[in-house]
């Protein structure tokens, strides 16, 4: 166990505050659920953006920027759209030393004002598709704050699109909700489920939404990522229309989705342990840090030539790599504040080391004496860079050992509410309820309809709260 | 002369709405003052941001996030900083559903969130220095907004450091002002003149400002980015102290920086003519255009497997390349389309170059038919990659020519008065004033002081103003 780290199973909220401010990841901000992200903590953040921004280039959207401050009168245009995000609001009523004539509000997220600019773009269907997507901080106001899962303001993205057909947006809706699971499973390490939200729990506006949920260490679920399929319903209201091929005006069908800094929270919750932060090498800022350990001059000077020899064929293989070369302290202290960090791998390199020809290999994944091994020093660098590609399937496979372990098949309520008492998880059920029986489900579990998953099993069963019989399950939880 | 853009000797201003427009690199919010940044636009700030950004790495400097919302008490905090800042600030009075208790400011500027983090972060000297460094979203109120140049919300990096001494601070203020030097130089291919910041026109809340100005076509000046010398300032008013090596308490000394996407608006102003964007290759979003020109379906397979092939080879040497496939547009269409947006260079090839073995090159900064030259096929890959090193070189040397031929000195405040009015540009004169001459001057001659030159002449003349005896020169321009 870590200093000042709560053990996970004693106080998992604590536990998971306790992470975020040893590994230096984020602080609190003067100002209620807002927080500041620091260096390390943005570093990872800068990971995630990089790998997403390549798939979303790779599959042709492009970057925009669109204003942060959108008139009141936008956001009440669309009605569903408008009573999801009212309570949410910070409004600015003074600039400029003036009152304002009409206020402003802080973007919740911006299908209004980005509808405004595409019925002023899109005239044509030689215009579409239209594939853009922003990197933007929004304000939501939140009354739970909980850093990186929920705060006032978050960084994101949010991918807009216009299509001349139902068929092509439904088609990019899924496509993003792909992309999305290929970044959480292979970037992030993170098993998710994919599916479609019920009505109750869709974004405000949507015709269908759709989400990649993830499994939390303490069996909570975690929504990672959205993908919605708008219609025409922001069409509609802002006049997005386009001339189709036959000279008739047609309204856009559209398509919205995000991911946020909620998923460092998600990194974090996934993959740390009692020792800390546990990043997966893709992501981590640093994927090998090298501790040297000389004991006089003479072997630091014959220790820093193989080290700085290593860092640099590590460099050529592209692996982010840090040499520890602070003085005053023990081997022993730089050890925890790596692993309190989570770098996947940690060498140390003493002079017996370099006598004997060989590197001390500590796999973060594996922490402790046992998860420690030598390796030849010749061959290090390359040894290495394979044993990164090694951690992340690792880590994969471990979250996903976990998250199945975790996730369960009740046949009843009567059972559901007992289990998830006890054990905490995923529970699939069969579901042929509404709302009015979510919101009582939720009454009485604490725990919410994640998703549908769009792997479906096949046959029929009883649903748990209406006991009719039911051709699809669901997977409850409780949820951050 | 292109379409729909007017010429910029007939009306600089209008000129530079057109380009805007035609090259589709921005567009008018519903709110006053913001912008909406499109595609081609967001990928010109993208190319600055990646540049700057590898400078600030590997200067030390790491990335963080501090909050878009502040306390109104903290901006109050330090005098002249309110001062200077109060009749800009958009405020937020309500958020979630409630009047706030105090209301919020969207940060103009980050100065004050960051010192009371610094104040929780630094304790000893061993936390020093800190090199911070955020890609941030501000906002100002702005009364007289213009794309790009001055926009109620813009874009920015704001560097943020705090060091032990003054010496160490005052050396990182100059160290960013090169870094700024080398990127307009280098990078944006701008020439310029960088300076101190008379009191006037120094921040507000800094001992002293230092700054990059940029001449625009229309010989006007845009400061085009600043780095500031804080002192204690900030420190003193939230206690921003560490321990030093002798146990003593003291004030952090500090600078802060910044670039924005004003920058933006320098490169289009700087470079473009009557054709339109002129770009420099180091910041073209597409690089190289290749339009193929076909004429049947036969010649086309033909023509289109040397192109891929000359994509691909471009491609291999890091060349952003792209390739005009579209449909029912004219050959004249498709060369006026990438004029417009200024891409560095556009290869026409049809079949007759084809079978001469040759491609046709019309480098965008020597347009129109004099401009045109053919490359050897076989070869064009290094020749083109090569080629954009020159145009990048030339566009440095024709912007500081043009700089150069409008730069003059003056000796007398009537000669001045006259020569700004016939020949606008930047006039170097001699300068032992204060801050009630500059405000007497700019009455008179709209003109203001941008900066105080690194690089002084020898010798003494007398000041423009006072008539005594100066020791400096001061360059004069009107400025955006």
């Amino acid at each position: 166990m870590a200093k000042n780290i709560t053990d996970p199973k004693t106080d998992y909220s604590k536990w998971y505050q306790d992470v975020i401010r040893e590994a230096e990841l984020a602080d609190l901000a003067p100002v209620r659920g807002c927080m500041i992200i620091r260096p390390y903590g943005y570093a990872i953040w800068e990971n995630i953006k990089d790998d997403l921004n390549r798939k979303f280039k790779e599959t042709g959207h492009q970057n925009a920027y669109f204003p942060l401050l959108i008139p009141q009168s936008f956001i009440n245009k669309e009605a569903e759209h408008v009573k999801g995000f009212a309570p949410e609001l910070a409004v600015v009523t003074h600039g400029g030393g003036k009152e304002l004539e009409e206020p402003l509000v802080i973007r919740p997220t911006s299908e209004t004002i980005i509808n405004h600019m595409f019925s002023k773009w899109i005239n044509s269907y030689r215009d579409l598709p239209m594939l853009l997507n922003q990197w933007a901080n929004v304000v939501r106001w939140e009354m739970r704050p909980r850093a990186f899962l929920r705060t006032t303001e978050f960084l994101w993205q949010e991918g807009h699109t216009a299509h001349a057909t139902e068929m092509e947006a439904r088609e990019e809706t899924l496509k993003i909700l792909d992309l999305y699971t290929d970044f959480a499973v292979n970037t992030a390490a993170i098993p998710v489920i994919a599916g479609r939200k019920t009505e109750r729990e869709k974004f405000a506006g949507a015709v269908n939404s759709y989400t990649i949920e993830a499994m939390m260490g303490n069996g909570w679920a975690l929504q990672s990522g959205t993908s919605h399929y708008l219609g025409t319903n922001f069409a509609k209201v802002f006049d997005t229309k386009y001339l189709d091929s036959n000279n008739q005006q047609q309204f856009v069908h559209q398509t919205s989705w995000g991911i946020s800094t909620r998923m460092v929270g998600g990194v974090i919750m996934v993959h740390g342990d009692e020792f800390g932060l546990k990043l997966p090498p893709r992501l981590a800022p640093i994927q090998v840090v090298i501790v040297p350990i000389a004991r006089d001059d003479k072997s630091r000077s014959r220790i820093m030539e193989q080290v700085d020899k290593l860092s640099d064929a590590l460099k050529e293989l592209n692996t982010r790599v840090e040499i520890d070369l602070r003085d005053g302290m023990s081997p022993g202290f730089k050890f925890n504040y790596w692993e309190v960090r989570g770098v996947p791998i940690r060498l140390e390199f003493g002079i017996r080391d370099l006598d004997a020809g060989h590197i001390m290999v500590s796999p973060r994944n594996k922490p402790g004496r046992d998860g420690k091994f030598t390796i030849p020093l010749d061959s290090a660098a390359d040894t290495i860079s394979n044993l990164l590609d090694t951690i992340q399937s690792e880590m994969l496979a471990d979250a996903t050992q976990k998250r199945d372990d975790n996730t369960f098949s009740v046949d009843s309520l009567e059972e559901f509410k007992q289990a998830i008492v006890e054990q905490p998880g995923f529970y699939s059920v069969w579901w042929d309820g509404d709302s009015e029986n979510e919101e009582k489900l939720q009454q009485l579990t604490k725990t919410t309809i994640r998703c549908i998953p769009t792997n479906q099993p096949d046959g029929t069963g009883k649903c748990i709260m209406t006991g009719r019989e039911a051709s699809v399950k669901v997977i409850l939880a409780r949820a951050y």
